[in-house]
């Protein structure tokens, strides 16, 4: 059998569970390395090479020849590959790419930010962790308001943008981030959960565990 | 004389210069609608109507009936509606929306951290501080190999992902965030201030100041 074209090089992360739950969900072939990120392989020599960032996930497409780090390419680019997971009606498909850009700079940075000085820091400072409690819970507020009148975050068809948001919200469910308060986006998180796909792709390379 | 289908809301801004440029490099007539974030504009139910995060820039497309939020998938959306400041050739393509996504998720939002940090915050914390300083560096360092031998970030040719990092490092520039060290970054930076697009989109709806 021929191995796969693809290879995605990811740790269980936020920004890595994203792209299994969309390879999972395009049934796509592929080979996973795992980058020991708790072993520093990040900052090997080999893995600079493919993100001098040193951040996963990357993928490498040998059909293409394309090669690309962070996770909002990834997706644009496997939406892109198979015409799946971007809805094909213009207006809904820029819906799809605003709601994924406001997933990777908005809100996943700030979640980022939140994770480091609420779990991370070993030294608190209460004034910082409550700005970035207000910044990621007005993020939380503005899709609880777009999933008020909409199943998925672009209408009627689930896209790499509710894959993008699941991934951080998977993280923030598991470190006990409180987002309960937020009914449409807590239900919309549930129906999230519950497809398979996403069930397979947050245990690639392995579930993430609590803080 | 029709009025344009493209409407602009912004105002002097690291996010806002981004579509400014863009728009001006491509020579497409728009209406600007200066969004005045100093007296709240952006807090108006009006406002809020066209994005619920209440932030500048959005563009309203008349012509298609897409209205945008997030800097980074108006340039996308400018990019495909022209068939322009993105490669045609797939793999300088991918590279232009990597380092785009790349400015969008992991150096915008550090340097925003930074910049209220180390010049809004009324109580300055300097382990803080130090830690956004840090990051941003890393942004740096990471740009500047990147354009060691490349002209413009995805190679021969300039694109949204130059305008997109452009938007950033002018307002970095003018607040002294110190980028002189890394020397092809400042040679680019010198490149790209040069174009007569960027020079009147950096001025639009005016110019940046100071802290």
């Amino acid at each position: 059998m021929k191995t796969p074209d693809l290879t995605l090089y990811t740790d269980s992360s936020p920004n890595g569970f994203k792209i299994t739950i969309a390879l999972e969900e395009l049934g796509l072939p592929y080979v996973l390395r795992h980058v020991h990120i708790d072993q520093g392989e990040h900052r090997q020599p080999d893995f600079l090479q493919l993100n001098p960032h040193g951040r996963i996930p990357v993928l490498a497409d040998e059909d293409s020849g394309v090669t690309l780090f962070e996770s909002a390419a990834i997706l644009l680019y496997l939406a892109e590959k198979t015409g799946r997971l971007l809805p094909g009606n213009p207006v809904m498909r820029w819906s799809a790419i605003k709601w994924l850009m406001f997933h990777a700079s908005s809100m996943g940075p700030i979640l980022g930010q939140r994770v480091h000085y609420e779990l991370f820091e070993s030294t608190p400072n209460q004034a910082v962790i409550e700005r970035y409690r207000r910044l990621t819970e007005d993020t939380f507020a503005t899709l609880d308001n777009q999933l008020k009148d909409n199943h998925w975050l672009a209408g009627p068809e689930y896209s790499i943008a509710d894959i993008a948001t699941f991934g951080w919200m998977h993280i923030a469910h598991i470190i006990d981030f409180d987002f309960k308060d937020f009914s449409h986006l807590s239900a919309w998180f549930e129906r999230v959960s519950q497809r398979p796909a996403v069930q397979r792709g947050i245990s690639l390379p392995q579930p993430a565990t609590g803080p």
